[in-house]
């Protein structure tokens, strides 16, 4: 591939980055303070503009409600805060597990009431900071589901749920899409409402075409392969986006490729090759995924998580791109298992860096974004503007992570 | 509940027993060959026929093709022997993954002309068995998938699968039905081409609604929950059928609650539970399934071993029977967590047997059907007149199982 | 078995609360406060005297240091605080995750301040708090481990955990013992510093005899035999103790017998099988372990949760006492797979219920402790008590679990 | 890293390959047979003289016994034809699972007899081979374990193997060494005796320092961390040998690194620390490690797959060759996990694959191994040979792979 034709693929990449990607994250046993870390939006709108600066391809910031706060509810100003900083607001997410209302469920829970109020939340609240911040996408995840055998009746619960994400569909803004996420587990232990791509997509189907699936790759059972929903997604016209992130056991919520770093080559793979194939379904709906990550990169410090992060996805993809497609469709064609694994293996062994170092020099960005930001003293200057602001003292006591 | 109600209910009860579990089984390490295995399909029917009569709930036997063969291939004649034996030929299985020209697909074989002898095989050759035999129901599954990363194209196989399941469905034999199993891997372990339940109920929806999937107990990731795919499917109106099996890590084919009992109870629990609830779909969904075992009992005797999976699942539905339906409405609506899922505890806990003996006495059957059949002498006589007529020596060594 | 026997082995049966147990629990995504949800440790030992006073099996409590603390640091005054309610103090747990100085491990942190302070923390402080409270227990778990590869040397994080344990060893009590836990993931997510029972016995080998494993069994990975591990760990004379809850997919830490009610019978089957063997070590061992929860019943109020589990172990014991062991032994020398398996279906299907309402009777309990505690009105009047105590308003707002 | 010395520790690296990797294997559903498959062992020799050929480090080959046979039983001779073909006899491998007799077990069987006849074949006839042969290496892997709980005691099984390990290690050959391996299932599905590394270290600690682990890298659970496991075997001077192949769900026993290759480098970069580090058993026992595979690699032609299987253990070799160590060391001690991590990945990232064919070109080889075997001509001529030789018609059906 010529590297006029490589780097017009490279141009096209883009990965959202979550403001809650900026902020304080941990595990049911604790969370580790990190200094400097990002307590306000406008905060996380700053570190987002930050890692876009030296990577170059996260232009925008996805938002979680109500973690994320505008001041004086004023969306507006702050998509004008956004677009001062050089990003934009992305995908928003509705927060329908947190309050303690919704124990039993939010769009599935027995009592109207909180059915009623979890719609409201999603269809009201937050297509409205979609209407105000320019956002055209709203990604709903679901706690819901039961922690014990009997506790509700599942198949009611589906019900629940279909009529309100057909509620929420309604009320979508005019040119947006709604994504739905599925998760096997977590915080449900025995059941979730919405388990799988399966049921993701049966939901999807009965709300209409803008409502299509939002693959996390931390969400399914061991064995699962998920390069194989991607393409069922894809052949449906029906994948709409991701959370990128890497697990070991369950939703660890690890940085991304830090487990195994061949799926997420294998997951670009299934992509590029849709991309660029003659199936227009597969194609177009391809070209409109959403890349999104969703890390709690906890013991990392969190800006640097996210740049490791970004370019590691950029090598992946520059891999997936560089795949001999013709050679593959012959090697398929001749049955020949080896050899269309090779094909595969040619394009992962390739070593990217120099490639994409010199695609960031041609960007005026500079080659290695995660040495240069380390290099940059911002995370030192961060640390110490913010903790002045706030007035905490500087965490950084022995014991902790750099 | 009175005794009438319940007695009625248990006389509903039936499952199916496959002719290929009273054969030769075994892992890919060895088969152990048991004296008095049945050969021919005659054996194997006669041997349907003892569980039949020693349970009274399993009329009718499943048979695969072509590992079971009727002499001149007269379907007619062996649907006779069997009206004889008091059973009936059930579902129809076929097999498009022995022959070596499935070695990369049969349905999604990169090959045109093994894809056409596979639905041929299935189209033609078995639905012709169907008509011939009385039976109703295809039971489909396939083998179908890769063994490495890019060996083929995953959507491509996608749409020869779809392809090759509507060429079947259109010449199903009228009143009749075609079920879709899926499996997680095995034999293929890169990617199958019917990967879970979401898969077989896409491919169900493009065909039409005589297409239902069928759930394999075996075919689940670790962590699965089962019973909620049985829920939503039944929601769907699209539970065709069951293969019952019991599994610790893999597809192991172990004799159905073995391993995990009480999870058989909630299959029970939602499969009764829809029958008896006031919605129409999955009430009529839930009393039209088909269950089945699907089991490979190596180190047990092959009809002991029927008999004692055919008790269990007896057991299992008699306690699901016994659920205090209007308790468990009442808690769920109340939020109320503990109490409901005491209500299902409150009859898992209970002991049914004595029910169940009450029940087989009122029917002419003997009290313990285990028991009975091991004291019956028919287990020895089998051997002894089948090591005879096949002229081969009884195995029984040292090291064998009893 | 005669039931002055059975009852004899009834009154044998022992479980230790957790303190923790009866606090504020819940995932990483939030806890669901419960009305009258013990504070202080007084109100915990209050309530753990409440589930001894409705089962009568759980005559101690264990303590997790420091989330217990005792006012003036008397300790001594604590454990008369216990023996007034009925009560004694078990195991003494220490916390060396949730400081944030553990970010990177306790005993196999990189930096020797920090492990000098796990070290101080279970050698010093705990053991202390056990002379003074007559605990005979220190159970160690550490959240210890790394979440990204090359993050640490995981053979020097090993030897600093066999110096750590060593250390902590040579300071125990006179007649008292360590429990070792393992635990295959989280909070770490790449390793564990002590993934498993292999791993935890080593450390105990090298350690001495008052070393001994503990057994979590939510804490295995997926398909994990656990009656396996007990059974070997039975015959090294290394079973220490148990901290029994229920998983499905990861730690989920429901409560004891929720999700796989069978697998707990096998545990028992193998503890009571061992007791009553000839082996003198095994059963020696045996009779001996601890047995504790450790539980996080979201959406479960907390006594209610414990006496439910509670029960439901006293009946998996007595189903395990009812094992026809002679005819165990006869099916296994004989080779007889179904036979054998037989007889342990037949105790499991049995129902106990009567016999244990029966003894509870005998022992002026009440014969249905989680009805009775519900009739009780203690949980009414602990809400109404403490709330006034502590100043807040009752949750129980729409949405919440009863 | 100067050539010469990165040269050096390429010219240390050896993998066995194993007889039956040459000739026909499958899976339960059946076997793909491949034109010009060995059949006798003097084939399986020609064959893995060829991989050796190619690769330059495969020296050896590993046997299994009684699948391997010399004519005459003359393993003298067999040692003989293996010198004339530049290759050597490597680990010896007993059969105890394949006899009808050992359906119950081998070691662990109820029966005596057939417990003696399982230790004779390990002791005795393979011992011999060893002699004859020069094979140094006795590498014992047990399919024993149960099926159904109840079947049998597995604290008595787990002395009958104590014993029978102890009994075969008395008669290890001089300057022999044996090596246990473990497995989690199959084709046992309830227990396996050996289930995993604790379990295998457990035997070997009671047989004496000659008795070793093997890790086979497709026998853990899902999760589970086998690069921990090699550290901590290294650490106890008890890593063996391995088994490399991979996996996605079961045993799948795919071709090495066709599923997760990042996992191998990790593997391979705690034996090469180990090897440097300054811990002389770990740096000892890393040197002496056995290097093989074990893999069934349907769909792929038997010496491509090897051939291809080679030339990734080489590059994931060569990469953990790469590793700056000191940049590790480094970043560790300052809790650096970002960087520690980069180091890593900046190895692992490299392509080594120029380096590798400088490498092979200086030693006389050909530079792509597999292209190289491809082009040669051999595989076609293998092909007709052996089908004249063995009077049978070449498969190669369509629908077969290439």
């Amino acid at each position: 591939m010529d590297q006029t034709a490589f780097f017009a693929r490279l141009d096209r990449q883009r990965i959202e980055t979550p403001s809650w990607g900026y902020s304080r994250c941990g595990t049911r046993f604790g969370a580790i303070p990190e200094p400097g870390q990002a307590t306000t939006l406008d905060e996380k709108l700053e570190d987002a503009a930050i890692v876009h600066r030296f990577t170059g391809i996260c232009p925008s910031v996805a938002l979680h409600i109500p973690w994320d706060k505008a001041p004086n509810n004023d969306w507006v100003a702050m998509k004008r805060r956004a677009d001062q900083l050089g990003i934009r607001i992305g995908a928003i997410n509705p927060n329908v597990f947190q309050d303690t209302r919704y124990a039993l469920g939010s769009a599935c829970s027995p009592f109207a009431d909180v059915r009623a109020m979890a719609i409201e939340h999603m269809a009201g609240e937050c297509t409205q900071i979609m209407r105000d911040t320019g956002s055209d996408t709203l990604s709903l995840w679901f706690g819901d589901g039961t922690n014990y055998p009997g506790q509700d009746c599942m198949r009611t619960r589906k019900r629940r749920m279909e009529a309100a994400l057909k509620a929420v569909y309604e009320r979508l803004p005019a040119g947006s899409r709604m994504l739905v996420e599925y998760k096997c587990f977590e915080p449900s232990f025995y059941h979730t409402d919405i388990q799988d791509w399966g049921s993701a997509l049966l939901f999807c189907q009965k709300c209409g075409p803008k409502a299509q699936v939002l693959v996390d790759t931390g969400h399914h059972l061991p064995g699962c392969n998920i390069e194989h929903i991607v393409a069922s997604l894809l052949d449906e016209g029906r994948l709409g986006g991701f959370h990128f992130n890497a697990r070991k056991y369950a939703d660890d919520d690890l940085t991304v490729g830090s487990i195994d770093p061949y799926q997420m080559f294998l997951i670009y793979n299934e992509l590029v090759g849709a991309e660029d194939s003659s199936d227009p379904v597969a194609s177009a709906t391809a070209k409109n995924v959403a890349y999104m990550f969703d890390q709690s990169p906890t013991l990392k410090h969190r800006i640097e998580a996210t740049i490791q992060s970004t370019v590691f996805v950029q090598e992946m993809y520059a891999k997936a791109v560089l795949v001999d497609r013709a050679a593959l469709a012959k090697a398929r064609a001749e049955g020949d298992v080896t050899g269309a694994e090779e094909v595969l293996r040619d394009a992962y062994n390739s070593d990217v860096r120099p490639a994409l170092a010199k695609w960031r020099t041609a960007k005026g960005l500079l080659a290695e974004p995660l040495k240069a930001y380390r290099a940059s003293g911002l995370k030192e200057s961060a640390a110490k503007e913010r903790a002045i602001r706030h007035g905490s003292a500087a965490a950084g006591a022995s014991g902790g992570f750099q």
